[in-house]
């Protein structure tokens, strides 16, 4: 049973209550660059982030937000932008209001704000209406803390109970509080999770912190968001994985789709279930057809998903031999088992029936043509 | 809680009981040919599989199999062998006994084999004194079976049954006996095997089949898996993803061993966290910094792990600047902060104290010089 946690308004964007988790991401650019960062944040916007932080180290990036703001808008993307303040957070709200306005999130770390600047910022938030993100990270804990608590989980924790009890104190609504608890270890991450999710009732941000780059990167931050969103746990999820030299920043969003995906959440985009290939399988024909059925899938589905409504559900099997490849056509909405060393035709089936044999040279060609005409006849708008 | 298995011998390698889970593979050659496949064992075995499964559809590839098994023992690799065989592995058993000799266990799918050839298959495992997979697939449950369940899981669940009856049933033993369930669909594949972990006493191999290519199996495995394993089910894993055109088969063996190391289950490798870098961090050096000092660990590691005992389990932190860098690096073995844009230093830090700083150009080639003499002084072997 998922928690239910007061809704919170992001801008446009409703989290926490019974809506489904959304994916934010961060730009890497310097945020004095307006043009820069607004197109970062217009590509991660584009590549599927629902909400985009920003890191407002200084008056002069505090003073670059309005005009990314204003830069996005007029490109007709309503994207919530999140502020990323450490230290000087309290300070530069105040002598930047047009900053706070701008903004939809103030995101804060307790570790980085000393005491009375944090109540300073939830004042400001307050007054103009923001909610906010108190996030403790494990590289920030405040040392006092530190040395109190058994294990970095528990230094996290504290220093969480001691901002909201703060934030209540001041009446601070919890309809406007995300807590998020960051740590580069996949195990404590998880167990701060469930520590948070039974604790506190407010809306939650995961993501497994400083991740890494390459391989690792990905794997675990799929495993420790894997294990969340399965147990429910998470309303706002970012993947933080460090690009390597020329990689897209995006990746870190397609990584966040893929995991909501895998768990059923939402859909985002077809599904392909296609087997690894083995011995059964003749030369590397069957991978080829995999790479390219998948490659002109992912090519086509922005127009697909204009045209045929609800195509992000098609779920589509290519198979290699007849050891499973009939039995997942079966339960695919359209299909191909290739032949085996055995065999020396293609199976083709919809809605599990087969519908024709391929033979030659042009199987793949014609299976994209057939599972287009299947699109468009059975995804109709 | 850990579920205790019978421990199961499959050639020199054990599994169940409580044992942690081991990584296997598949080869994708033709089995026929024996250079082109003795050398994907090895390489699928030097990158980390722990037991190699190879397809054997027909007698040729059965005769090719004693001679793969002989080619491999000459290079003085122990790695256990495992059939997989479908439709006709009674018959093929049977007529090429030195295929059975030289295999390490039986990979038996009910749904392809009629009720008498499971049985017959499962008396040549008596007779060899070799363990048995017993492994039902959703793409491949018998359609009468299908036709009785409520769905995919339960109709794999149904077959299992039937099948570990039969084996019971003729006092086959339960320390020759692995079980797996193999469904295409993450939550599916959640849900059979918190099933079978309640149903049966059988050590479990586990993995999502068919789980495409590219980022979505690979995510998509590591959910799963992730999730399963940190509720320790599966005493072996497979990641089934299809490779695209040229890319390593071995790759699949690589995302095992990252999921089994984010769960702290196994260390294959130094962790490295880092950060995803962001507006505070200054131009892209610090991903620079990051890929190169990956880069040179990955290739280095091979040499330490034979000359540094335990350099497996170092942790190395790489931040992008003082927001969570000195944190992150008091709790790794050995860390370094990069100036963000306000400073002009880096700070290198050992076992959570800073020892230095470094300017100017060089940072990269000096902290790996730093690095080294830090493994080489404190994984002495």
């Amino acid at each position: 049973m998922k928690r239910i946690s007061p809704v919170v308004k992001i801008g446009n964007v409703k989290i926490g209550g019974n809506f489904p988790p959304v994916l934010q991401s961060m730009t890497a650019t310097d945020t004095r660059d307006v043009e820069k960062t607004s197109a970062e944040v217009l590509a991660l916007h584009a590549a599927g982030a629902e909400i985009v932080r920003i890191a407002v180290p200084d008056f002069e990036s505090a003073r670059a937000v309005p005009k990314i703001f204003e830069k996005i808008s007029q490109k007709n993307a309503v994207v919530p932008l999140v502020g990323d303040f450490h230290f000087n957070g309290a300070e530069i709200l105040k002598k930047v209001p047009e900053c706070a306005r701008a903004l939809s999130k103030f995101r804060i770390n307790p570790g980085n704000t000393a005491d009375a600047g944090f109540l300073e910022m939830l004042e400001i938030a307050r007054k103009f209406e923001k909610p906010v993100r108190i996030g403790a990270n494990a590289g920030s804990v405040a040392p006092e803390i530190l040395k109190k608590s058994k294990n970095l989980v528990d230094a996290v924790i504290r220093t969480l109970e001691i901002s909201v009890a703060a934030a209540e104190s001041i009446n601070f609504p919890a309809d406007k509080i995300v807590l998020s608890a960051k740590l580069s270890n996949v195990l404590d991450t998880i167990a701060a999770h469930k520590i948070l999710s039974e604790k506190f009732p407010h809306a939650l941000h995961v993501g497994l912190t400083e991740s890494g780059s390459g391989l690792g990167g990905e794997i675990s931050s799929a495993v420790a968001l894997g294990i969340l969103l399965h147990e429910k746990i998470g309303d706002t999820v970012r993947v933080s994985i460090t690009p390597r030299p020329g990689e897209a920043r995006t990746r870190e969003v397609e990584i966040g789709k893929q995991i909501l995906q895998s768990l059923g959440i939402r859909n985002f985009f077809p599904k392909i279930v296609s087997c690894p290939g083995c011995g059964r399988t003749a030369g590397d024909f069957y991978q080829k057809m995999t790479a390219e059925i998948s490659d002109r899938v992912a090519k086509n589905f922005p127009i697909w998903r204009e045209k045929f409504s609800g195509s992000e559900n098609l779920k589509i099997s290519i198979l290699g031999c007849v050891v499973n490849g009939p039995g997942e056509a079966r339960d695919a909405d359209f299909g191909i088992c290739l032949p085996g060393r055995a065999e020396n035709f293609a199976l083709v089936f919809a809605r599990g029936e087969k519908i024709c044999d391929l033979r030659g040279e042009n199987v793949i060609d014609e299976f994209w043509h057939l599972l287009e005409r299947f699109v468009a006849e059975n995804f109709k708008k």
